[in-house]
């Protein structure tokens, strides 16, 4: 594949810019969608590229391999979640309530993205066992909405501050993995379901930070 | 695989007993260790076979197919896991210091037996992506083994009594699935760094059943 990545990128030189990003968005949309509807390993870079209406040559310009393509969708997906988090945070509300509706939001979020009719994306058994490392970034956007939401609460007095903050936070980020992890998702049950495991666990940490 | 199968069997009618048992531990244990040393995918019955000194079509008298000996494995790991869990839950001490050591076991028996030099091995992979029942079993003693401890710290005055028990329970099983689950375990980082965080989620649990 780099003798055909060579060529085309030898065909536009120093043509990256705006263009090339709204082109590289529309890739990875179109392959979100196809990694969605036929799976991550049953869709090829031809596939992407037919969709679109250009050659396989020419989204090698854009991204060295199909991996490379899913890794950019899976950062793309989680980067969507991390604002819909901030947006949480920012709210005008007392952080118990933020912290109820950011712990939701992880949970929702993970499901919009990660399950489809109750099974795993397999793009996210592929990202497991080759170790990507595009979670990083979103782990510590979730990290900082704890952090905020629970410094807010030990100041307007909801929280106790008798716990270092710091190991507070770690424990929250620690336990909403088993909202912000698809595998663990996909064990919770129908919708129901999940909406009393959430709101038994919610409650818990809320009862753990109790002054 | 069949025909080999009913005709290995139509050999040995009726012969199932205390040897079958033993030589079906056998083959577990063997088939363990080679899973564990080349990976899961990269064996087949006929390594499993060879290593024992039997032919792989006496194999197939009692398992039916690789993925059946791969799902006995992962079950007879599990089951030594919840062992463990169930001398912690029987020990003559306090709720609390029973619960902190039933999660360090619960994390330390996820180490040994589903990772290896920090990597997943590859069974994990293969029974989360073919959805494997095994862990139901497994599941329902961690369940047991928490709501028995928890019960006995609000007989005790050790923890508060006001939340509904099952949902306390429901709320500590769900948090322990950051140690109980492989694919958690494999990204808390080093053995002193898991021990903080085990740390930090055991307190947060204990400060949320406080009276």
């Amino acid at each position: 594949m780099s003798a055909t990545k060579d060529k085309a990128g030898a065909d536009t030189p120093g043509q990256r810019g705006p263009a090339d990003h709204e082109r590289r968005e529309q890739i990875l949309a179109v392959a979100d969608d196809l990694f969605k509807a036929h799976g991550y390993r049953k869709t090829s870079v031809t596939d992407i590229a037919r969709e679109i209406g250009v050659s396989g040559a020419y989204l090698y310009k854009f991204f060295d391999s199909k991996q490379a393509i899913g890794e950019a969708v899976c950062a793309r997906a989680l980067a969507s979640m991390d604002d819909a988090l901030r947006a949480v945070v920012e709210r005008d509300q007392p952080a118990t309530q933020r912290l109820r509706d950011m712990l939701k939001t992880l949970l929702e979020e993970g499901l919009r993205l990660f399950l489809k009719e109750r099974r795993m994306h397999d793009i996210v058994v592929v990202s497991i066992e080759n170790q990507w490392a595009v979670t990083e970034e979103h782990n510590q956007a979730v990290y900082d909405a704890i952090k905020r939401i629970v410094s807010d609460g030990r100041e307007s007095g909801e929280f106790e501050r008798k716990t270092p903050l710091d190991e507070v936070c770690m424990a929250i980020r620690i336990t909403a993995a088993a909202y912000a992890h698809p595998v663990l998702l996909n064990r919770l049950g129908d919708t129901d379901e999940m909406e009393v495991k959430l709101s038994a666990v919610t409650n818990l940490i809320l009862r753990s930070l109790a002054p």
